[in-house]
């Protein structure tokens, strides 16, 4: 099928209520549409700063009190939260929407010491000079390592959108353990686990982290087809979750925005919105009616890399499968199945059951269900056209984007350009598509505060789907907060899904940009709050090995922290010397962190119970630098020093 | 008055219930103190993240839901709180709890581009090779300009302990505009604005702060006295609030840990708890029995630099006058003046009504009052011996740090080693200390989870204190929140003081490492949501002024953004040049906030709207660079890209 086949299939949906948005409307929003709606939310509450507000009533809202962790309990569940351009990842209890970790991952972190200790620049990799590769980074998605449909505790993985990396999170301390840089992409949006082993019915468990690639390059990107967009292409890769390295990659038509993964093993998908091979600007990228939603055949790729029907771009030795349209027209060989959906879908998400996929259209007014075994149909012949694996296409509001899952067959979707969450049953959107007026897909809708990007649901990406909250993640807070200056806060509203009408819980503030999250039963994460010294294989095990070990320039310090002292009280060091101190906490009280920075020479790093960390810098600046403890650890914290002697 | 007068000082006050504490008990703490402590607590509550918690009935809890802040209500106070050793300075709204922004100040930040932008480094100051001079900071007090005693909404000032610096924080954007580094100091901890001018009545603000450096070094600090501790000293400085630049320091014996300033500005002050002169161990500076409260005649000091009876240290062109003991012997022209303190106090502040600092031990279970007027008294030669300031020294409970005060009379102050708040009344305490034996200055005790540090009460700094609630920042927040790992967020537990019982209200989750905060009533705060274009000498003030600029290698890129495209699609580079952007936001609503991301360049940053920023890199690697919007702004946010072509 070609993009002209898509765009003239017969099977393009009536679209009644709201037709697509053309461009020149979707180029008014930036101003006069946007502005307008917000206006109106702004008439309609108009808290201001200087006067007390008024308890608003507030529709859909729910009881005071219900919902709040009082001092002294904890919160029922866990969501871990991508921070977009700031680079971290995000740990919130809920549904008290408390903040309770940022883990540093792409982003620099003076508090923990990320990017500063000898351990984590070795996990972020260096320049020549010794100092990070990258200081930036634009977290989009989480998502954890599975076991029997479900989150098995062990890993999260965050991609960066800006340099194209994968990070890995152990989830016992809750820390980055691997980045891996991913070749030849550019523009990593959408990241997915697999859930299960695609042949190998032993494997039921995450083996493998599926990557898209959104912006197009030139293949290899070093200069050449500068000008012709025609020849950028875009990859969709298989990252070992073990390992951390690429197994496989797969060149495509088009591009990859958000990814999912079935629950069976055996696809993994990526919604286009970008079918318009070459088009390099916005109005061109809306220039198809249709676009797709991109199905990988895991095992058929797998097979093909093992039978060595791959190439390799530049000097990366990733094998790349090609998985373009025109060369795979026979669905009995194909290795890629492009479903027709209609305009800009933005967001692809599969129900718990396993059985559907929800793509919306963002630029249509509709979310496209594709059934799962249509799709398995089409790969093994007998889907004449992979349009009909779509099996609903409800009319659902304007600005679709990510639909999250309860466990009683209702989607939920925000609604960018509407401000709504959408909830509408998958049973009778499939009945309403094939002809049954009775049917009403659409069950209720809630007002958010503003602009909602990303939603999801209480285990909504697991079996264990309870259909408890919906948290919506909205783009604009505008007037839900104090006003704090020109950058604003973002607001994630809780809302209450277990009954027939969606009920606001509260709004709680995030910090920008938070892309994605999920929310995970607090039973299923096993946290280690302190260390084993052994883990370290730099580890000051005993304070008697403490000391100055000099060999020529290159001196190392060795040190134990103990509350209230390091075990030495002064070190001396000639101007001139690389000096590598190591610092090994002995504390084993849960909670008991000390710091460690060093003025004028720009180090500050954490070790926490039993930990030890390293750092390594130039004495270029003789004099007497007091080495203090920067984390709150005892009542003699500030008198917590030792005395780094320079000598000139 | 020298040490040893001190020491064997009459006025050492009798301590009946418990005696200072000896170093052999406090370093126990960090093992069987502590832990039995928390072992105790977590007998108490016990939640374990397995099982779903009971609720607890806590002594003191407050009602649920009365004060909750629903969807659609704005909080009723801003906390400005430091970040510690994060580096930034966090916004929170209170009584919610929710933190509204992170402002950064000394730490890197890629959601806005702090530490990228030419105008963030102009702010930072940068190396030769242009890269941010510091990367880490320490943040530890913020306190606001004043007029007529109370807040004027005009700026924030904050500190860095690490690299001793002084920050501006301009309140209506909320973005620091200033950072100066101040010369011959190490351990730069304490900070206050001060209130009025000592001399011109008509100066009824803000015009300078003051700033004391904990840890003594040798001045200059080039390689000089190293080994010889008795020739370290610390200096008190004086920074101009208006062009941040320092006004004057002084010599000083012993060292300076947190610092107020009174209402009428005549004093500045600051705790003293290493009197101990050349003490660089634990013990050592645990040694005296009294440590003190040094004040500094702020009126004096200004005539003394204006006489030229100064010195300056090494390169520093700083005026430096002397403050030390011996050099200030007779009250009547001294500019300095040390009242004796039991054991190490750590924290000072003073009441409302401007007649009582309160300076608490630490180590002694005590919190000395000091009278305004008897210190002025001292200066003017009318009190035989500064101790006989103090007019009251209530046993309050161990590890006393920080004292907040109401409206009533009443002072709070945390209880690091006993973990709770005790509330006192100052003139009880006063009655008490003459002898009067029905007086009682104990009024209530609170416990808190765990440890507090510092804690604060609504605008308690200020003349206009209200007595509505008081924060408790507890140093271990232990088992009061989901286990995250080994590194534990902090707990902030807000306390209602509005009655004659402190009621528990909530705890709510603060990440490491804030030390200090103060809490300012709503109306006081006047931001801008939108810049004016005018402000930004670089603005692209026109999208038809959008282009390459070249001359020679220096290659000056101009765009605009307004959703949802820049001004150009698409710019050619060479290999080789140096590459400036300027970019401005054309957007004018407010929280319509654009990002620019450059992929495998390292660069992102934000402009809110109307602002103008820029970036300047070098173009080392040739090929196709897709720069997007990395903050959601628009239903084509991902379509919102320009492409940058750099040729080989």
């Amino acid at each position: 099928m070609t993009q002209d086949d898509i765009n003239k299939s017969d099977t393009q949906p009536d679209l009644g209520r709201r037709k697509f948005l053309n461009t020149a409307a979707l180029v008014g929003l930036s101003g006069a549409g946007l502005s307008v709606g917000l206006t109106a939310c702004n008439k309609e509450s108009a808290p201001t700063a200087g006067a007390p507000s008024a308890p608003a009533a507030q529709a859909g809202a729910a009881a005071h009190g219900k919902y709040e962790v009082p001092p002294g309990q904890l919160d029922e569940y866990y969501s871990f939260s991508s921070g977009g351009h700031s680079g971290d990842v995000r740990i919130y209890g809920l549904p008290s929407g408390r903040q309770l970790k940022s883990i540093p991952v792409f982003n620099m972190d003076n508090l923990v010491g990320w990017g500063i200790t000898n351990e984590s620049k070795a996990i972020l990799g260096t320049k020549p000079d010794g100092t990070p590769k990258y200081t930036t980074g634009d977290t989009h998605h989480v998502h954890q390592s599975y076991a029997d449909g479900t989150y098995d505790g062990k890993y999260m993985f965050v991609n960066d959108k800006i340099h194209g990396r994968l990070a890995r999170i152990r989830m016992d301390t809750m820390e980055c353990d691997k980045i891996t840089e991913i070749p030849n992409i550019q523009g990593f949006h959408g990241t997915f686990t697999d859930k299960r082993d695609p042949v190998d019915p032993s494997i039921n468990h995450t083996t493998r982290v599926f990557c898209g690639a959104e912006f197009a390059i030139p293949l290899p990107n070093d200069g050449r087809d500068l000008d012709d967009p025609s020849k950028y292409k875009s990859l969709f890769t298989c990252v070992d979750s073990n390992t951390m390295e690429p197994r496989w990659q797969v060149l495509i038509d088009g591009n990859c925005d958000l990814v999912a993964s079935s629950y069976d093993g055996k696809l993994a998908c990526t919604n286009q919105y970008n079918t318009e091979s070459g088009a390099v600007h916005y109005e061109d990228m809306m220039a198809n009616e249709m676009d797709a939603c991109l199905f990988f055949n895991v095992a058929r790729i797998e097979e093909a890399v093992k039978a060595g029907k791959t190439s390799t771009i530049g000097s990366s030795k990733v094998p790349v499968v090609d998985g373009r349209r025109d060369s795979n027209k026979d669905p009995k060989t194909a290795l890629t199945c492009y479903v027709p959906i209609p305009k800009n879908p933005h967001g692809v998400n599969i129900s718990p059951d396993g059985k559907y996929y929800a793509c919306s259209g963002k630029l249509s007014p509709t979310a496209s269900v594709i059934e799962h075994e249509l799709v398995l149909k089409w790969f093994d012949g007998d889907l004449a056209n992979a349009r009909d694996a779509v099996v609903a296409e409800p009319e659902i509001g304007l600005g679709p984007l990510h639909t999250g899952f309860d466990n009683r067959g209702n989607a939920y979707t925000t609604l960018f350009l509407d401000s709504q969450i959408v909830k509408w049953n998958v049973d009778a959107a499939i009945k309403s598509f094939k002809g049954d007026k009775d049917a009403k897909p659409v069950v209720d809708r809630i007002d958010v505060h503003y602009q909602p990007g990303h939603g999801f649901t209480s285990m909504g990406e697991t079996r264990e789907a309870d259909g408890r909250f919906f948290n919506s993640d909205n783009k604009f807070s505008k007037d839900r907060f104090l006003p704090v200056g020109p950058l604003h806060a973002e607001t994630a509203q809780l809302i209450d899904i277990s009954g027939d009408k969606m009920l606001l819980v509260h709004d709680h503030s995030v910090l920008s940009e938070p892309h994605d999250s999920i929310i995970v039963r607090r039973d299923i994460i096993k946290t280690r709050q302190i260390y084993d010294m052994d883990e370290f294989p730099l580890a000051v095990k005993d304070p008697a090995e403490s000391g100055v070990f000099r060999n020529g320039k290159k001196v190392t310090v060795k040190l134990t922290s103990q509350a209230p002292a390091f075990s030495l009280r002064e070190f001396k060091l000639k101007k001139g010397d690389e000096v590598t101190i190591i610092l090994t906490n002995h504390d084993k009280i849960e909670d008991l962190t000390h710091g460690f920075a060093i003025p004028k020479y720009d180090i500050n790093f954490i070790v926490n119970p039993q930990e030890t960390k390293s750092v390594t810098f130039k004495a270029d600046k003789p004099g007497v630098y007091w080495c203090y403890c920067t984390h709150f650890c005892h009542a003699l914290h500030l008198e917590m020093r030792s005395r780094m002697i320079i000598e000139a």
